[in-house]
């Protein structure tokens, strides 16, 4: 292995240490009137930093050939910037990343969860009614759950 | 380099990681009478956890072999455990880590900060009141200081 591969390899076992303390596995379903089923997947991996620290977000954004840094937001604590991965493409790297690099904390659950997810849009399920009841279940699962609208909407049959 | 060898190195880079987003480098300077000076100068490393990921912070006492798993709080959360290190010994094989393993946030001033402050616990500086005021003025430098009563003692003569 080259000199040059070997500093990869040293990156991604610091990215992963980095994400079992800062990272964010996040699936999120959205309203969208527009689409067929009326809700949509939302995907994301995030790794959330005070703005002080926006160049590590920027280092790994340059590991990884993908995703963005972005604002994640203002309040008196001052800005904190976010390194954020969207797109199916994309989110299929970080998981090939993540399976070489694993996790090491609870947080691999959630990894876990995440990639079964993907897989689901990856065959497309989330465009059927089935799949995306499948989805909600599962980020029922995941650790840091957002507030499922889609589960408590009436135009969804299933009883919470 | 030895398989094994190259795993230490490997784990080494996850730790480093972990500790940019989770590790906390910490000097407090508490007031025992029975010392000479009246008080005393206390560095620790931590790295907190809900007890849920207890099992990482023991993997990170067994990378390092030294070093205590104990319960940081308990709250309505559930309880937080941290990894910590303390006494000089250990603190310097923790510099030396860090100083092979070099922290990417922000974090690495605090580290420098903190290297400096066991630096002049190595020469026992801290025995003398120049000494300790120099560590207190160094504590007021990091990132997440602690109120230092020291300073605000009428037992010194700094005007803060």
């Amino acid at each position: 292995m080259g000199a040059e591969n070997q500093q990869e390899r040293l990156d991604a076992f610091w990215i992963t240490g980095f994400s079992d303390g800062e990272g964010c596995f996040h699936v999120s379903i959205n309203k969208i009137p527009k689409m067929s089923l009326g809700w949509q997947a939302l995907p994301e991996f995030r790794i959330v930093q005070h703005s002080k620290d926006e160049k590590v977000l920027h280092e790994i954004k340059d590991y990884f050939g993908f995703g963005k840094v972005t604002i994640n937001r203002t309040d008196h604590h001052g800005t904190r910037k976010e390194f954020r991965v969207r797109g199916l493409e994309n989110l299929n790297k970080l998981i090939e990343f993540f399976s070489k690099y694993p996790l090491k904390t609870s947080k691999a659950k959630d990894f876990k969860i995440f990639s079964e997810i993907i897989q689901l849009i990856n065959e497309k399920e989330h465009l059927t009614k089935k799949g995306l009841d499948k989805i909600a279940k599962l980020i029922s699962l995941m650790n840091r759950k957002p507030k499922i609208k889609y589960l408590e909407s009436s135009e969804t049959t299933r009883q919470t």
